[in-house]
C-alpha cells in the first residue's frame, strides 16, 4: 500500500520537466494551460530570441534546484528566512537574481535599509556615541559633545560612552555582536525566539528605536542614505521609493533640523550618489506616519505631506501610515483626516499599508477597502488581498498593484512557507504586483535580491520563468511614482540593462 | 515609537465588533462591504427570525473567543491541530459546532473513520490475533486460527500472539499506549517528529498498513463499519460518502471474500445501522485505488468500478485514485484508463483528489485540470485551485465543489496557520465546497465538529457565520452522489434537526 520511499523525487522530476516543455496532445488541455500561462503576471510578454535561450538556462537552474529539493526534502522558500539564507546564498538562480536588473524598489523604510553590520563597524564607532538602557533593556543611542542632555530616569539609564566601554571590555566582538543582534531580527531559531506576532513585533519596535538616535545623526544620516543606495545598486537595483517618518535630525550640539532640511538632504544625497553610479536614478520619498497616534496628528501629518509635497513635488511621492496594522489604528477610524487633502482639492498621492495582517474580518483587514476608497495609488502588502474579492476586483479596475514583501511577512509571522503566501494567487491570475523587502536590513537581507528568490522559487512555483521576472521588473518602474517623462529615462536605462543581463544569461557559464 | 503592549487586544476588540454590526454612513464602503458579504459562502442565504438570534448568540461565542486569543496569543486554528485540540474540546464554538446538524462527511477513507483507541481496547484484545514487525519496524496483524501461514521473511518476522504477548508484560498499559502511538499520526511535538512531508507521509503509510490486517477480518470489518457511522452519527452527521479500496476482508480460516460481498456488507451495516438511529440516511462507496500502480493495473480498478455500479447502483457512487499525489502519478498518466468509461459510453462519476498539493506547477498541481477535463463530480482537497485561474472559473461554471480537509492538510503540512488555508479565498468568493475529515482517527480527530471549528474560526476568519455554516451542511447533500429523490429525504432529515438546532442555539444556554 504505501509508496516505496525512493519514488518522490523521481516523479517530481517527470513533473517538473513535463510540465515545463511539452503540449499534450489534447486541445482541452492545451488551451487551459495557455489560458493560465497568458493569465499569469508576465503571461502576455512575447520574450526576443535572446531572452527564450536565457529563459532555458534558468529554466534549466531552477529544475536542478526544485529537484534537488524534492530529494534532500530541504525546500528553501518553504523553511524561514533566518535557516533557509546559507542555502538561498548558495543558489545558483539566486545569483542570476542577484544580476538581475530588478528596477526599483517601491516599499522599504527608511531604518531598514543599510546592512546592520555596517551600523555596529562603522557607526558606533564613531567619536561622541552615547548609550543608555531604557527599563526594558533596549539601547538608546546618541551622539553628542560634550554630553547629551541627562535623560530621565524613567526613560533610560545614565549616559556612556561607547568608546569607553569598548576600551574596558576583554571581548569586543562578542559585544558587537550583541549590537548586532539587538538591530536586528535574526537569531537561529526564529520559532523559538518569536512564539508569536507580538513576541516578534516587540522586537522589531525596539530595533528602530535602537536606530534612531544612531542614524539620524546629521553626518550618520547622510552617509546612512548613501551607504543604502549603494547596497540597492550593488544589487541592481536603480530606483528607491522610501517610505519615511522624517524623524528629526540633529546635530553634536543638540541642533534639531527641520523637516524640510532631511528632505533637502535625501535629495542631495541621492544626487550626489547618482552622479558617481551610472544608470541610477534616483530616490523619491512617501511622508509616513505611526499609525498609533490619534487622529488630530494624523491631520497635522497629513498637512505636512501637503506642503511638502507642494514644496519638493519631485521628491515627495506622498503619504502613508505604518506600524502594526493588526494593533494599531484603521484607515477608517483616519477617514477624516485622510479626507482632508480631497477636501481642499489637493491631490496627495497615497500608498497605504493595507491588509498586512492574517485576521480576516477585523479593522486591519478592513484596510483593504478604505485603501481603495481612498483611491490609494498603491498597497503595501496586501497580504489580506484575495480574501477580498469584491475590492480585489475593484483595485484591478483601477490598476493600485500590491507591494509584496515575501520575507517581511515570514519573519513577522504572517505565512510560514512561502508557496502558500496569498501573492500565490495574485501572481497566478496576473494582478499587479511588485516584489520589494520592505525592512531588509532588520531581516538579514540585502537589497531585493533575496525576495525576488523567494517570489520567483517559492510564490510563482515551477511555472514563474524569465517573463514573471522581466514584469516583475518593469512592474517597478511602472508603478512607480516617478513622472510620465522620469519614467521613460528609467525605463531607458533599465532596458539597457536588461539586455546585457539577458545576453550573459543566455550566453551560459563561461 | 513602539506601540504600548496592552493595545492589541483592545483594538482586535474595536475591530471584530465594528465589523459584525454596523454600517459606516459611507455609501461606497457600506456597496464594498455588502457585495463582499453577498459573495462568501451562504452569502446569499436568507436567515429566519429564529435563525438571526441564533446567529447572534454565535457571533457572540467567537468574538469572546477570538478577544481571548488576541489577548493570550494563542489561537487554535493557528496552532498544530495536535497542540490545539485540547483548546479546541474547550471552546464554547466548538460544542455549538458539534451539535449542529452538519448533514454529510463526503471525503473520508475507509481506515480512518474509527477512532484508534476503539481499535486498541477492543479489536487487538479479541481473541486469535497475531502481530509480526515488518524490517522497518511496522507492525501488521493477522486474526487466524489455528495460526497464520508462515510470513516470508523478507516481509515479517514470525507471528506472535498478541494475548500472549500480553500476559507475559508487566505494563500492559504502557504497550497499548504504543500501540494507538502506532495508529496515529499524534505526538506532542509534530514540529519535531515530522521535520518534512515525506516523513510524516512514510508514517501515515504504515498506519493503513497496521490497519488492514485488523480492520479486514470479516466480524471486524463488521463491528468497525457500524463504529464508524455511530462515530459520526454522535456528531451529527446523516450520511457519508467513503473512499474505499475494497481491500479482501478474510475470515478466521484464511478464506478471502470477494469485493462484492464486502460491498454487500457495507450495505447491511449501514441498513441496520439506519434502524436503530433515526433521521440517518446511510452511507455510499467511492471506489478507489492507488496512484502508485501502472496503468494496465488501473485500467483493470476502473473496469473494476464500471462493474461494481453497475451491480450496486445505489451503493457505489463512482472512482478515485488515492495516496500521496506529489509523490504518485498523475491523473494525466492514467488518462488512458480513465478515459475507458467515456469510451464505453458509460457514466462512471469520478470524485478524484486533485491539487492536494503546494508545489504549483508539477504533475500533482496539474491534477487539477484533468480533474476538471475528466468532469470530476467533485474534488477531493483542491488545495491548489485557487492557483489555477482558469481551472477554478471552468470547474466552478460546472459546479464542482472542492472537498476541504483542513485537519488533513495541516497534519500533513501544506499549511501551518489555518488563517493561511487557500480555501479562505475560495470561501470568500462563495466557491461551492464542503468541508470534510479525510481520516480524522489518525489525527485524533472524531467525526467532523473539529474540521468545522477549523474551518469556522480559522479559515472563514471573523466574517464567517451561520450562514456559512447552514450553507456548507446544505453543500454536503447538495453535492453528494444521493440520487434527487434521496437529496429530498436527506434535505428534509435534515432541516428538521438544523430547526431544533437553531431553537436551541437561539434560546442560549439553560
Amino acid at each position: 500500500m504505501p509508496a516505496p520511499r525512493a519514488l518522490p523525487s523521481l516523479l517530481l522530476a517527470l513533473a517538473v520537466s513535463a510540465l515545463g516543455s511539452a503540449a499534450s496532445r489534447d486541445p482541452a488541455r492545451d488551451q487551459l494551460l495557455t489560458r493560465e500561462k497568458a493569465m499569469r503576471v508576465g503571461g502576455l510578454l512575447v520574450l526576443e530570441e535572446e531572452e527564450q535561450l536565457a529563459d532555458q538556462r534558468l529554466r534549466a537552474l531552477k529544475e536542478a534546484e526544485m529537484l534537488e529539493a524534492a530529494q534532500t526534502g530541504t525546500f528553501p522558500p518553504s523553511m524561514h528566512f533566518f535557516q533557509a539564507k546559507r542555502l538561498v546564498e548558495r543558489s545558483a538562480v539566486f545569483r542570476v537574481l542577484q544580476k538581475m536588473p530588478k528596477g526599483a524598489a517601491l516599499h522599504v523604510h527608511d531604518f531598514g535599509i543599510v546592512s546592520m553590520d555596517w551600523l555596529v563597524k562603522n557607526v558606533t564607532y564613531r567619536p561622541h556615541c552615547y548609550f543608555c538602557h531604557t527599563r526594558k533593556g533596549t539601547m538608546l543611542f546618541r551622539f553628542a559633545h560634550p554630553s547629551p542632555p541627562k535623560p530621565e530616569p524613567a526613560e533610560c539609564s545614565e549616559w556612556v560612552l561607547l568608546e569607553k566601554v569598548r576600551k574596558g571590555l576583554q571581548n569586543v566582538t562578542e559585544f558587537d555582536q550583541s549590537l548586532l543582534r539587538s538591530f536586528t531580527l535574526v537569531t537561529e531559531s526564529p520559532q523559538v525566539t518569536y512564539a508569536n506576532q507580538d513576541m516578534v513585533w516587540a522586537k522589531f519596535q525596539t530595533i528602530f528605536l535602537s536606530l534612531s538616535g544612531l542614524v539620524n545623526h546629521a553626518p550618520v544620516f547622510r552617509d546612512y542614505i548613501f551607504r543604502g543606495l549603494e547596497e540597492f545598486y550593488q544589487d541592481n537595483v536603480l530606483y528607491l521609493e522610501l517610505r519615511t517618518t522624517l524623524f528629526p535630525v540633529y546635530e553634536l550640539n543638540g541642533t534639531v533640523h527641520s523637516l524640510e532640511w532631511s528632505v533637502r538632504t535625501y535629495e542631495e544625497v541621492a544626487r550626489a550618489f547618482a552622479e558617481k553610479h551610472p544608470g541610477f536614478i534616483g530616490i523619491k520619498l512617501i511622508y509616513s506616519d505611526h499609525r498609533f497616534k490619534n487622529v488630530s496628528c494624523i491631520k497635522k501629518s497629513v498637512q505636512t505631506a501637503m506642503k511638502l509635497r507642494a514644496q519638493f513635488p519631485r521628491m515627495v511621492a506622498g503619504f502613508d501610515l505604518v506600524g502594526r496594522e493588526d494593533t494599531g489604528h484603521s484607515l477608517y477610524y483616519y477617514r477624516e483626516a485622510l479626507m482632508i487633502p480631497a477636501l481642499h482639492g489637493v491631490k496627495l498621492p497615497y500608498f497605504f499599508h493595507a491588509g498586512e495582517t492574517d485576521w480576516q474580518g477585523t479593522a486591519a483587514d478592513g484596510n483593504l477597502l478604505d485603501a481603495l476608497l481612498l483611491n490609494s495609488t498603491r498597497i503595501g502588502h496586501g497580504f489580506a488581498l484575495s480574501k477580498h474579492p469584491a475590492v480585489w476586483a475593484d483595485s484591478w479596475k483601477k490598476d493600485i498593484p500590491v507591494e509584496v514583501c515575501p520575507i517581511s511577512n515570514q519573519v513577522l509571522k504572517l505565512v510560514s512557507d512561502m508557496r502558500n503566501h496569498p501573492a500565490a494567487v495574485l501572481m497566478a491570475t496576473g494582478y499587479p504586483m511588485v516584489i520589494s523587502s520592505d525592512d531588509p536590513a532588520a531581516f538579514g537581507a540585502k537589497g531585493l535580491s533575496h525576495d525576488f528568490y523567494e517570489a520567483f522559487m517559492g510564490i510563482g512555483g515551477v511555472t514563474a520563468d524569465l517573463r514573471t521576472l522581466k514584469q516583475l521588473a518593469m512592474n517597478s518602474l511602472k508603478y512607480s511614482a516617478l513622472s510620465e517623462g522620469e519614467k521613460k529615462v528609467a525605463m531607458e536605462a533599465w532596458e539597457e540593462r536588461w539586455h546585457k543581463f539577458v545576453a550573459e544569461l543566455a550566453r551560459g557559464p563561461e
